[in-house]
C-alpha cells in the first residue's frame, strides 16, 4: 500500500469541482462536484438520527434500489434538514439539474449538503451553483482540493487521502475526501465524506466493505456528541483499474479492505483533529478488554467526557477525570486492576496502576500532554481486545463559534 | 406545604457547622457537619459510576447495614476517589475521629467528600477540622447556612431548601442543602446533597421515597455529562416531629413524598441553574410522549447537547440542534408531527410544527431565550407522559474553569 497525493480525483476516471455559488457565504467555494465518466457501483452510510436530512432520504432510497451512480452534488451552506415535503423536493430538483446538464439520469445523482438546520435552499443559486460545476469539472489534483475545499463550514483545514495497492496484477486507487469540524459524533458525523476508486468490486462487497469499516473509523470519532441529521459517507467504485471482479472474500478483498481502512481512519482523524475550536487531536486506545464492543465504549466514553477534554486544553494531567469516565461508560471493571498511561512523541509514561496514582512527574505529564496529538492508553487487564477512539480539546473557541453560528 | 427558610438544620433536632481546615482551599469553609441529637433512619443514593470513592463505599455499607445514624462529615477540597486502600483507611479514620468527639459509635457516622480525583487527604488537617465541627455544631439557621457553604467548590452559591407539612396532626420538616457545579449528569453528580427531616418514617420507605424521587429530580439535570465517582444523596430522618409513624403507603407518605419532591426538584435546579460557567438555567419539558421513560430520555438529550447548549449562551433560536438531540437521543418518533415551542416570562412561541420552522420573529425568539430561566417544550404528539430535564448553557467559563481545576 503507497500512500499518494489527492483525493476523490486520485483515481482513474473521476472527475471533480468546487465553486462559489453564494448559497450562504459570500465569496468562497460552497457546491461541489464529483463525476465519474463511467457509471459507478454505488455505496453509503447515513446518519442514524430518527431526523434524517432531505438529501439522506434521497440518497438512501438511491443505493437501496441498486441504481448505478456517476455523481455526487454537495452544497454546504444549508443543510436541508427539517426542511418537510418543500427541503425533499429541492433536493430532487437539485439532481435533476445535475442529470440534465451532465446527461445522465437523475436517479443516479446523489445529493449532500451541510450548514443551518432548518432553512430552504435557495434554488436558483443552486441551479446556477450546478451548472458552473458542470462546466468546470475536471480531472486531477486541482480539482479535487476545490471540490475538498467546497464542502468545508467551520473546518479550518481540507481534508483528503488517496493510497494505492495492487489487485489482480492491476493498480488500483482508492481515494477521499470530507468535512466535518462540529456536530460530529457520526453513528453515522455533520460528516460528510465521499469516496472514490476504480476498483472493480461488486455493490454488494463495496457496501459490506464500507458498512463494516466505518464502525472502527469514522463512528470511533467524536467532536461534540452531538450527532447530526446529514451524516453521509458515499463510496463510488468505477472498476477503471481493470482489476478482476472482487466478487467474494479472499486476498483481494483483504487487500482492497486494508487500503479502504487506511483511507477511512486518516480522514477519521483529520476530522477529529480539526474539531471546532480544537488545538490538539485527542485519542484514547484502550487494550487488554474482555471484548471488541466493550473496548469501543470505554474508549469513546473517555474522548467525549467535556471535562477531560478541557483538562486535555489546559495540558492538565487530571487523569481522575478519565478514570471517571471509563467508570461511568457502562461498562463493568476493576479500578484496582486497570493501568493508565500518556503517550506521546516525548515517550510512555505510567500514570495509574494499583488503584491510585504511579509515581510520575507532573512536569512530564503537561509536556506529553503539550503535543498536537494526544493519546491515552488504557489497558483493562481483562481479556485482548482493543480499540481507539479520537476526539479533540474542548476549547473556548469551541463556544464561540457554537454561540453565533447562525449569526 | 409551606416552604420556609433554612437547610439541614430546619427540622427539629438537627445541628450543622461549617468551617475552614484547610484541605485544599487557603481560608474559605471547606470540612462540613451534619448531626442528629438522636439516632436516624438513613437512606441515600449513590454513583453509578464502576468507581466509586471511598466514602460512596463507606456509605453504602452503613446504610445496607441498616446502623442508625447521626452524623455525617463532608470535606470539599479532596474526592478521596481513585485513592485505593490507603483512601478507604483515611475515609475510616475520619468516621472514627468524629465519632470519638460526638460521642457515638464509628458505624453511625457517614462520610462525603468532593473535589480533586487522586489525591490521598491530609489526615492531620482533616481530623483537626473534624474536632473544629463538633466543637462548632450548632442548631439554627445560621449554621446550615455555614454548612452549605463548606460543601461548596466552583458553586458559585450555596443551595438549601426547606418545607414543612402537616402529618397525622404534626408539623414535619424536611430540609436540605447541596452542592455540585462541574461533573455533573447524575446517575446520581459530583453532586452532594444531604436531607434532613424530623419526620417519623421508617427506613424502608424512606428509601424507596428517596430512590424513587431522585428519577425525577437530581438524574434529571446535567451540567456536562461526566458521571462523577462521588456523588451521594443521603436522608436523615429523627422522628422529632412526633408524627403518627410512615410505616406503609397512604396519605402520610404521599403527603411526605410531594415535600420531599419538592425540596429534591428545588436543590436539583439550583444545581443545573449554577452549573460551572452558567448564565441560564435551561430547561427542556416534553409532553406527549409514549412512554414516562421515552419522555426523559427526550429531554435529557436536548438539554445534553453542548451544541444546544453554546446556542443558549448566544441566546441564539438554534431550534434545528434541538431536533437534532431529540432525533439522536435513540427514541423513534416523527418528525413531522411535533411541535416545538420556546416560553418563557414573556410568553409562548410556536418555533417548529410540520416538519417545518413556523412563522415566528426571531427578535422575539432571542427575547425568550435571554431569560435567566430557558424553556424549551416539545410535543410529541405520541401519547400522554411527560417529563422534565434540567441544565444549563455552555460558555467559555465552563472551558476556563475545568482548563485548569487543579491548579
Amino acid at each position: 500500500m503507497k500512500e499518494i497525493q489527492g483525493g476523490v480525483t486520485a483515481a482513474k476516471g473521476f472527475e471533480a469541482a468546487g465553486v462559489a455559488a453564494g448559497v450562504k457565504y459570500k465569496n468562497r467555494k460552497d457546491m461541489a462536484l464529483v463525476y465519474s465518466k463511467t457509471p459507478c457501483a454505488a455505496a453509503g452510510v447515513f446518519t442514524s438520527n430518527v431526523v434524517k436530512a432531505a438529501p439522506v432520504v434521497w440518497d438512501k432510497e438511491i443505493i437501496a434500489s441498486g441504481e448505478a451512480v456517476q455523481a455526487v452534488v454537495v452544497n454546504s451552506g444549508i443543510a436541508n434538514a427539517c426542511t418537510g415535503k418543500q427541503g425533499y423536493d429541492y433536493c430532487r430538483e437539485t439532481a435533476a439539474a445535475a442529470a440534465e446538464a451532465l446527461g445522465i439520469s437523475e436517479d443516479s445523482v446523489l445529493v449532500a449538503s451541510t450548514g443551518v438546520i432548518g432553512m430552504q435552499l435557495p434554488m436558483d443559486k443552486i441551479t446556477a451553483g450546478v451548472s458552473m460545476l458542470v462546466s468546470e469539472k475536471a480531472e486531477g489534483m486541482e480539482a479535487g482540493d476545490d471540490a475538498a475545499h467546497a464542502i468545508m463550514t467551520t473546518d479550518t483545514v481540507p481534508k483528503q487521502a488517496a493510497v494505492t495497492v495492487t489487485i489482480g496484477g492491476r493498480e488500483v486507487t482508492i481515494g477521499g475526501m470530507c468535512k466535518g469540524s462540529g456536530m460530529i459524533h457520526p453513528n453515522m458525523c455533520t460528516m460528510l465524506a465521499f469516496l472514490t476508486t476504480d476498483a472493480c468490486i461488486t455493490k454488494e462487497l463495496l457496501q459490506e466493505a464500507l458498512r463494516s469499516d466505518v464502525q472502527d473509523t469514522f463512528n470511533m470519532i467524536s467532536v461534540d456528541g452531538d450527532t447530526s441529521t446529514n451524516d453521509t459517507l458515499v463510496m463510488l467504485a468505477n472498476g477503471e483499474a481493470g482489476n478482476p471482479v472482487i466478487s467474494e472474500k479472499g486476498e483481494d478483498y483483504e487487500t482492497f479492505y486494508r487500503a479502504l481502512h487506511y483511507i477511512n481512519e486518516t480522514l477519521a482523524k483529520k476530522m477529529a483533529g480539526d474539531g471546532e475550536g480544537a488545538t490538539a487531536l485527542f485519542e484514547t486506545k484502550v487494550i487488554g478488554a474482555a471484548t471488541k464492543e466493550d473496548a469501543k465504549i470505554l474508549a469513546k466514553s473517555v474522548i467525549c467526557s467535556s471535562l477531560t477534554k478541557a483538562a486535555i486544553f489546559g495540558h492538565d494531567a487530571n487523569w481522575g477525570r478519565i478514570l471517571c469516565a471509563l467508570g461511568y461508560s457502562g461498562v463493568s471493571f476493576d479500578p484496582e486492576k486497570i493501568e493508565l498511561y500518556f503517550t506521546g512523541k516525548a515517550g510512555k509514561m505510567l500514570i495509574f496502576q494499583n488503584g491510585k496514582a504511579a509515581d510520575y512527574s507532573e512536569e512530564e505529564a503537561t509536556k506529553l500532554l503539550s503535543e498536537p496529538e494526544v493519546t491515552v492508553l488504557v489497558d483493562m487487564k481483562m481479556g485482548e481486545e482493543t480499540a481507539c477512539a479520537w476526539g479533540c480539546d474542548l476549547t473556548y473557541d469551541y463556544v464561540k463559534i457554537n454561540a453565533d453560528y447562525r449569526s
